[in-house]
């Protein structure tokens, strides 16, 4: 899939079919992360891969936001160094596997912010890095259309011309 | 160009030919940023689009690390609001303007991290808001390979299978 229209039409997929996840998009999933560029090249984050049934069913059972997680055939949960850009660079890392889960037809979504250190003991994740997101993966259960279906500011709104408040538009 | 193959290949540019961003580019540009994710739907960034020559290259001297912005054709200023997620939704938002920048044969880097607030004069931005990055971009002046240019942790570092500290590779 073309790279502007990956962006253009991802949407957050929260509905997954009952199908795996085939090996060459996990690998690929995770090859964009890895690739991802860092601040200062520090390359902060840990992907830890989750297909086991029963341990997706305990994930979705501890994220408060993301019981959906539990239908999912597939999580990575995200964790990062405590350095003070890991929150920027795992985000673009982030960016990065949800616009390739989409283009190989895939549907993710990021649940996270608050709590999720709760996983640590299931997944034996040290005490030095915190988890930052669980993305849920699947091909969607609904009908994608792409179209429309965002809800964004305008682009008069976030966009300026040379100088805040003259809008680009 | 192909997502994964746009993520895989894209690198930090901070050498520019002399030659204008295309208008169509400068739009996709800013479309990707307005359309990426954001947590809550927060969407809490400005983009503020500098083209004029003078003013690129007072950003340029005010840059501790990116003097280089006072050569390129084109700086997408970004600013966030004050709210919990801006830090990582911005970030989100920089990896698909930078993805579409190269996708279009553009090349752009990330300048950020400390003393950004000094353009705020200079562009008119209110005390409100921080500026967290800046976005030079052009077309690159020297030949990308893509390839073999990345310096990253190999995949077993990183990804673990099912839980940490069993290298997925």
């Amino acid at each position: 899939m073309d790279t502007f229209e990956a962006i253009r039409t991802l949407l957050a997929v929260r509905n997954y079919q009952d199908k795996p996840v085939p090996d060459e998009s996990v690998r690929r999933i995770l090859e964009a992360g890895r690739l991802t560029g860092s601040s200062k090249n520090g390359q902060p984050w840990h992907f830890i891969v989750v297909q086991n049934r029963d341990v997706l069913q305990q994930l979705g059972s501890l994220l408060r936001s993301g019981s959906y997680v539990a239908q999912a055939p597939l999580a990575i949960v995200v964790a990062i160094d405590n350095t003070p850009y890991a929150v920027s660079d795992a985000s673009r890392a982030i960016q990065s596997m949800m616009l390739t889960a989409w283009a190989d037809g895939l549907g993710a979504n990021w649940v996270g912010f608050g709590g999720l250190d709760a996983l640590k003991p299931l997944l034996g994740i040290p005490a030095a890095v915190e988890v930052f997101a669980v993305l849920p993966i699947g091909y969607p259960r609904d009908i994608i259309t792409g179209h429309g279906k965002k809800r964004r500011k305008a682009l008069a709104e976030v966009a300026h011309r040379e100088q805040w408040g003259q809008p680009f538009a």
